[in-house]
């Protein structure tokens, strides 16, 4: 029997090779990564223009069914897959996002894959990285400062103190910064004014960063976040208070892809990590586009299931960003497709075929709608050990009954190894020529008509309700110039529709817009439609309390 | 006629070696060194262990007169020096202080040195750098995050939330953030409380990061923060909260020696920036040390002028850290020592040896108080283009009469050329045996009279006057055992007394403590004398309005 080990153990054993050798597969000279210890590096601004024309190999995005609140293993299975395609003879990489450092100390857990299907060093990415993090803090406070500096010595913009919308940002779970009064004190300290703190990860500057094509278009896009209003309700940007330069100095290092290693000595670029809700939930365009320079299949993410991540994955980045993705997996465990079923959390390692077919509707509709974006798609079945025979064959036949395949997946145990069918049937899909990517809806469609779109097409709702006054902001958005952004839907990721517990396929239910934000520099609307936390709390008993570094020097409690 | 050049400019044009090479020459294997890009690179933990009892090099102090707001050159001549002792056949090596980002936004300037004695990469080196403060700031907030989630779910320890001490910081300048009421908006966001933000410089983790030894002596400082108190009035620890171990492993990478090169490619450490007020304003403890290990020569800054950065210097830093420093240079301008004899701003740049001669007295005084502590000294007149012949030959027969050699230094227009004297006698003096260091005051003290000696000894002031309040404090502390501790005197730097305005080398005034602080993880006793501002704010038209990326990718309107 087969010693237990966990994903730390796991990473700290691995055979890293040095990140230049990694970056010589990719065909990157050494002087061009700029190396952040010697398993971490950055790709130099010089190299990446320099790939100019070059063909783009073939996007994978690999995405999931509505998941249990353990999650489905996106990132595990594109790791793996990408060790998979590699064992085949296949030349690929990974694209995934960067974890946020804040949630490490509330509760215990990483995000760089799991089992033999992690990034590595798992510990640095979980923790400072290369940086990327703290430098759109710093961009994101500074702007801050300079707004209440602005208003403090004179308001030339004439910004109203009542209407600024930008807050500040920490990289921490810190339920006190939620909502704050800021500027008390006297005079010397401003105008007093309610503001708050969200995360780092819900920053617009994290979804610019993450949706900007090079630096021109990174500042250019700072300029255009709206920081506030006037008194006639006119926007204030970033512009007006001549913050964009600034903070694109402050970003420069960070828009640069960061490589790092699968535990197979694969190369993977951990690049950028907007809010999966109030953002897009992708990693980088420019790291993709990158890598789609440098690989023949480029393997990715996106946030939460498919109906949340795999919809703005297609109609936010693929959109902006002239994409083209030739297959998508989307990742199921039985797990998941039982509580889909109705089976509680306590009974999902009870044998259920029963269940799990029903639960299988939610898996149906995913390929539907995946589909829908002409991309064809495989799934994945990740294996769990108390997956029976017969749950996994019923999986197998629901999805042949929709003209698909589901492959199961032994990647957390076996590395890539246990990937190899799936990575197979992933080259020869993409290979198949069936891709014909379209987005759910033109840009020039009203912005509400858009919300409607994805609700209907893609949640099977019956309708969509929002009160008068989120009405009149799309249409006052419209009237600005702003019709033609796609939306960006914040729902709850455990249900098509917006109540967590309806699991499975429902149909007619009622979406309903709470309210709507205009994320200008990013380029986006979005539809709130239910509640959105973007500042974390810690937990009664926080994993902080137990993380410290052991005698070795190594960290204890963390993962 | 040679063409003028920015630093900038001269900084970009630096022909920087690899940072291995710089290693090398400090005897450090390439594997030891963990890089940052291609021009730093951080000394490993097992490297610095390895180094053990091999003998230590010479220390030496560049210290200051009482300065013109522009500052006397300590930084570029501490660079300079170095240079010079390489030139002269010497193994030396800088360590210096790292720069604060948020400063950089206010009013243009850096602070890696000037002209042709400066650390490279300069830019780097004044905006990310590393990573260390955006380490030190999200250990500070964990901290901060973990007490008000103690409090919210119980608060087991009993902390009297009118009564916590620890604030949160950020390396910004946010004036908006210096008192804030946090905690609104509901249960679900804990109970409503003032607070306020400090820069990162002014926090206690950075001042502890600083002093400690080595990790585990981190680990105990970072435990014995005194986070506020209990309605008893009893102390809580970061301890009490488990919050000590998950901080020392966000500081993990943060505490090894940040290694960079002198325009002339001599190895430099730059690491750790405590405030020069309420903390010590020494660089780190463990890069001086390494760096006694490595070279022959080590040459070191503190914050502001002798009565406060050399003083601390001594009583904090070597005190505590066991260093015998062998020799100080005490930088002088002819423009510090005109204003110190009373000349306007507008008149420093004309001839005038009276008020000079009269302003000497303020060199004398500084001169003698580091004699006081043992240590023998040498004058470096930091040389202006607008300073005479008469001027120069005034300084230096004033420095002869006290039995001291003043030296003309043209380090920043020739860089280690030009200060080839001074290195000589820095050597000199060094080799001489004159050295014997001992403090100003005894560990067993009572603070009061440590407070006293140092005001009376060093600022020659008459008196120190304190409300009962403070007297009482400090009375308490020693009871709680705190009473061997240090004090780190928080007074103006441009003045011996604790009036800016009073130049040259008042006598029998009073020193008001105001308020006393107890930063009981870094080891001192802080007696404030004055305003203490811990928080900048942005001026009326911010550096950062002119800061931006050319297009070839260089920072514009940062130094």
């Amino acid at each position: 029997m087969r010693e237990f080990k966990t994903d730390i153990e796991i990473a700290r054993a691995a055979q890293k090779k040095p990140i230049q050798e990694i970056g010589a597969k990719l065909g990157i000279p050494a002087e061009q990564l700029v190396p952040y210890g010697h398993d971490k590096a950055k790709v130099s601004a010089e190299f990446i223009r320099s790939l100019g024309d070059r063909p783009d190999g073939k996007l994978i995005l690999v995405t999931a069914i509505n998941p249990t609140p353990a999650g489905e293993g996106k990132t595990t299975t594109t790791v793996g897959l990408v060790d998979g395609l590699n064992r085949i003879g296949k030349n690929a990489m990974v694209c995934i996002r960067e974890p946020s450092l804040g949630p490490c100390f509330g509760v215990k857990g990483g995000a760089a894959g799991g089992g033999y299907a992690q990034v590595v060093p798992m510990e640095d990415i979980n923790l400072h990285f290369t940086g990327d993090f703290h430098a759109i803090t710093s961009a994101h406070n500074l702007l801050s400062a300079l707004i209440d500096n602005h208003i403090h010595w004179g308001n030339e913009q004439g910004i109203d103190s009542r209407r600024v919308s930008w807050r500040r940002v920490l990289d921490m779970n810190d339920r006190a910064l939620r909502d704050i009064v800021c500027s008390l004190g006297g005079p010397a300290n401003g105008y007093p004014r309610e503001s708050g703190f969200d995360i780092t990860v819900a920053s617009e500057v994290m979804a610019i960063l993450c949706l900007a094509a090079d630096l021109a278009d990174l500042e250019r896009r700072l300029g255009d976040i709206i920081i506030g209003y006037r008194r006639d309700k006119s926007p204030v940007f970033a512009r007006d208070i001549k913050a964009d330069g600034a903070m694109t100095v402050l970003l420069k290092d960070a828009m640069q892809p960061n490589l790092v290693q699968t535990l197979e000595n694969n190369p993977a670029f951990v690049h950028g990590g907007p809010f999966a809700n109030i953002a897009h939930g992708c990693n980088s365009v420019i790291a993709t586009k990158t890598a789609l320079k440098l690989a023949d299949y480029v393997v990715t993410e996106a946030g939460f299931g498919a109906d949340l991540g795999a919809e703005k994955f297609f109609d936010i980045k693929c959109r902006k960003a002239g994409l083209n993705p030739a297959a998508a997996v989307i990742v199921a465990t039985v797990r998941a497709l039982k509580m889909n079923g109705g089976v509680s959390k306590e009974d999902l390692g009870v044998e259920n075929v029963e269940a799990l077919t029903r639960g299988c509707a939610n898996l149906g509709r995913h390929i539907a709608n995946v589909r829908r974006f002409g991309v064809p798609v495989v799934v994945a079945i990740n294996h769990f050990t108390s997956d029976t025979d017969a749950e996994v064959a019923a999986v197998k036949d629901y999805a042949a009954g929709e003209g698909v395949d589901a492959i199961i997946c032994r990647h957390w145990a076996d590395g890539g190894a246990g990937i190899e069918e799936l990575a197979r049937r992933v080259a020869d899909l993409a290979a198949s020529g069936q891709a014909a990517f379209k987005p759910l809806y033109p840009d020039t469609m009203p912005l509400m008509e858009k919300i409607e779109a994805v609700a209907s097409k893609i949640y099977h709702a019956a309708e969509v309700t929002a009160d008068k006054a989120v009405r009149d902001q799309l249409a006052q958005w419209e009237a600005q110039g702003y019709g033609h952004l796609p939306v960006c839907m914040a729902k709850t990721q455990y249900s098509f529709s917006t109540d967590p517990t309806l699991r499975g396929a429902p149909e007619g239910h009622v979406v309903h817009v709470r309210e709507v934000r205009l994320s200008a520099g990013a380029g986006f609307v979005v539809a709130i439609t239910g509640e959105i936390m973007t500042m974390p709390g810690l937990p009664r008993s926080p994993a902080a309390e137990r993380i410290s570094l052991n005698e070795q020097g190594y960290i204890e409690g963390l993962f």
